[in-house]
């Protein structure tokens, strides 16, 4: 069985488990007090040309998604994101957990705009009753969304200027940042991201890590005693070297970018594979999920020797479905995939 | 400098590093249901004599401790723990952040007794008011304590039994449960807890794992939906076989047992040391965590070459300072510390 | 200024603080547990055949929502409710700062079906990653609906036959219950409610009292300890006796019922009016709140002398408004605004 | 049987149901924007000669101390209170259910001292791990305390001045203010009070109310949207007016200050009535609660005719009990009282 199913079914880059083996009687400080940290540390913040940025590693995406937006926003207050965000579907209600509503606006591919935060910031406070209704209080974005598709620079301009004006943090779950940066239709990089939103991060999970999430704050009011919320929300690893190791490996000798690179090129054959065989997509992704809407037929044959994500009945014969690379993903994989989609 | 300020400042046991690197490119299934978790809840269950417990793999005591706490509790209810208890102390309020009061009980060692469990059960039922107090719904313990101490056999025996006439679940924090079950006075095996708890976790992250504590659920009432908690609060690691792999090594061959019942001896060596100086103990501790008064001048001699944990003010001239051993300590450090102490 | 704003703009039956004057200097316990609670859950059960139930007073009805439904739901669960529900618009959230997320279903007319209930049962549970989700644990309507309209006996039957076999409890919040069941249009009364529900409440805020709703818990599983959970919510009235005069009058001689007719009869004539002038309607109400789509300049002039409540934009000329009637509102100011509507 | 048991055993002041009727068919708008809450509110900021305080309108007392608190406080920080302060014993840990730890201080007398919280402050920053413990944010005191004793104005400056250095808001509990206010042994006055803490509440539910607080904000930095967390919290009342009519009838020809020293008196009484027969005192209380300590055999007597309520075991044949006055006790009910005492 190939696994196309999900971008997390490997463990890490090799580099990764080699560093980890070469340090591993070292003594360090826990809880992200070790040099490993903060070296990762300053690698990002000159990555994202942000001095001043703070930045922390937490474990997964939902912990690092709850524990940043329940440290913007203020009790009655709600993060706008789009229907299909990861806040809205996929977390078992994290967020509500910590007493925050999300304020869900519709969305096509995954995607919001600044039109769509602007009304709903003015039909909150243009509402006479505005006191009984959540109060708007930060936009929540994924970048890459859900859906696999990419803000452009212009969008996420018009994002940001829209956000500073109107007084919401901008926060962008970057959990498969690696695979939005290098797509050959990315007009954004990471100093383009740490300058248009207030707060975001580098997935580490999906994206060669063992495991990890990179938070880089830029808007200072955001900062203080981040590390009280990452403690209380049991985000903050003992051992919290592990995650420096990991970044620190990772923005070396240009890693991180060139697996994210390398994914995202074997899912562009796929595409081209399934573009070519005739099938529809169901979001015109360009990152390292793909989308494309199958005969219920082929996907029977397909299973036999391949596993993908079910995303959603398209009708009665037709089903979209997902399939992931990642950085782990072998080139023959992909060959083997492409091959038998072919011949179907 | 040798450090023995905490036992989680190094890594993890050659072997896990080992297996990791070997499984690293197997595709498993994410979030705990893969074959490496599925081996070791087995080993634990067999271990446990607790064939139809649930095991689950979470990432840290923390988490572990308000997942397991927010699954038994209702809204109103609070869990009794000593106040020295983890929980009360030193998780930045993570289980008030899930809405509970923690109930603390005076506690001159770290353990609590059936007595005291009782009498805060019937305080509450007997006042008149009480539903305008908070209901005790189960008791906290730590095994060993906070200050390495132990229960004795018939003392969670008592505890136990009270708890279960109560109606009171009963929750063992094993966060180093290893140094406790290996202790030369300990007179409780993994089965006895198994038995006389309604839930326990084996804690990994500080007995020779990367991370990671495994919670066995014994008590039926507490298993439903358990993992809908895990997710909710950030414990369900993606690549969840990380901590299979983690707990499979452990419990094969002995290991768990073994590099916890070294780290055990390396402490009572430390402590028949500060005995035979001379120095008081804070606590009469038979783990890896060992709590001598000593002169404050000793202590910044000692302080060039060793790092340990300051626990608390004694009187103008002396300090109770912790030491730490674990599984990693190298018997070199330990002679080394003792040579100095010695020649102090 | 004849105000057609909302049904809670007046204060009491005069009934109610004759009797509060009456009984001003007696001396009760507080809390509740006074004969006047006690004689008005009497005649509750009595009127709701139901002599098992629990009957619980709270001050007001966000309070009783979130009160109620963090009694029943599991930490991972969320309500589901029509996206128009109260708890999913006009209550600050208050729902999730209890840590539940409102599962929202589409509707027109405010009311949800037992096909709806159960299709997202089913697409929860049949849904490979479902610990990723919340979790459906109970179902919330309202009747009559934010938009005046009425379950028929038929409907509520459907959804509680089907919230019985899902195990999913019911809760009907019935703020504005009188009006319900005194509509010419009604087919169910207190029993059938008592009957179909889990657990619903008796409006009195909106329907003649001061303040106050009544829970009625019939469900046995739902009754446990609910007293702690009013006391933690806030909703626990020292001087509850209060509350047991205000529904022990109201249940009086038939008074709640009676009341309730009078405001349906004069909304009634009102949405002849509406009609008789050729205006359309938002929504098909037979109950106190009528919501008539205006021409904007008709609007224009009414709101000289009339207050009533804007809804929304129906087009560039017309807007939908809501105007109520209640147990105050007198037949003069009803002929006075059918008078001018007909005049414009 | 004549009650003392507690200070909200009858109605209210006759003043406040005589303009109830009288108002009662003026309609008005809902949620506190009525002039009977804004006239209500004018004198409020007189009488503390704050005019740019903010004045809002709760029902009940522990609804207000959850809505200040979770108003305050960052979701890490926990109120610093006395061990017997009301929201640490007797609100079923609402609170914590806001997310929040009540850091509870020794007190032997239900007052905490600026040096408490000053040790509290730095014991917790000068903890090198204080990122792993609850962050105190805030200080809650209750004047009167719960057991009737009185702050000097002295120490409540202390306190603000403490407080102010260190940045942390100062929340005053004034669920019996009048009473506090009228002491005899008083040093405080509104204006003190309004000018040393940073939010308080005159209570009005024990002092001459159906029900009501009202909630005094002079820290600028604490207003912002304060009415979303009452309308979160369920405490905005739809008919606001009561609670406005309540006040301003309240704060009308002296009326709030003259019942409560009309109590204040008849306490002052009682306490003479006590020591005079030898009794001893658990608390030294000159306000409306006293908490005689009395042979179990009197009580036994007195309870044939009396309501008291139950304070503590002292030793085998003592107990200390509570006895209340309030605006409504009548004179020969304390007549009756006393002379049943002498008799004993």
């Amino acid at each position: 069985m190939l696994r196309f199913q999900c971008d997390y079914q490997e463990g890490a880059h090799p580099s990764i488990l080699k560093k980890m083996k070469e340090t591993n009687y070292e003594q360090t400080a826990g809880y992200g007090n070790d040099p490993y940290c903060e070296s990762a540390r300053k690698k990002i913040r000159r990555l994202c040309n942000a001095p001043e940025a703070d930045v922390h590693f937490l474990v997964g995406g939902t912990q690092t998604n709850f524990t940043v937006i329940s440290a913007i926003l203020r009790p009655y207050q709600g993060a706008l994101a789009a229907v299909s965000g990861h806040i809205n579907v996929h977390e078992t209600g994290a967020i509500e957990a910590t007493g925050h509503k999300v304020l869900a606006l519709p969305s096509e591919d995954g995607k919001i705009t600044a039109a769509q935060v602007r009304e709903a910031y003015e039909a909150h406070w243009n509402d006479a009753d505005h006191e009984h209704i959540v109060q708007p209080g930060m936009v929540y974005i994924s970048h890459p969304t859900e859906n696999g598709t990419l803000y452009a620079k212009e969008e996420l301009q018009a994002l940001s200027r829209t956000c500073r004006e109107l007084g919401l943090p901008l926060f962008l779950d970057g959990a498969r940042l690696g695979y939005g940066l290098m797509a050959e239709k990315s007009s954004l990089g990471l100093t383009d991201i740490a300058e248009l939103t207030d707060v975001f991060y580098i997935g580490g999970t999906k994206v060669g890590a063992l495991f990890g999430e990179a938070v880089v704050i830029t808007n200072p009011a955001l900062k203080k005693d981040f590390r009280y919320l990452i403690k209380q929300h049991g985000g903050m690893l003992a051992k919290g070297r592990l995650l420096g190791i990991q970044f620190d490996v990772l923005f070396t000798d240009n890693l991180y970018f060139d697996i994210a690179k390398g994914a995202d090129e074997l899912a562009m054959r796929l595409k081209a594979a399934f573009l070519e065989k005739g099938y529809g997509l169901r979001y015109d992704s360009y990152t390292n999920q793909q989308f494309p809407i199958l005969p219920n037929e082929h996907l029977g044959k397909l299973k036999e020797k391949y596993s993908y994500g079910f995303w959603e009945v398209v009708d009665d014969s037709h089903s979209a479905v997902r399939f992931c690379t990642s950085w782990a993903t072998k080139k023959e994989a992909v060959d083997a995939l492409i091959a038998d989609i072919e011949a179907l």
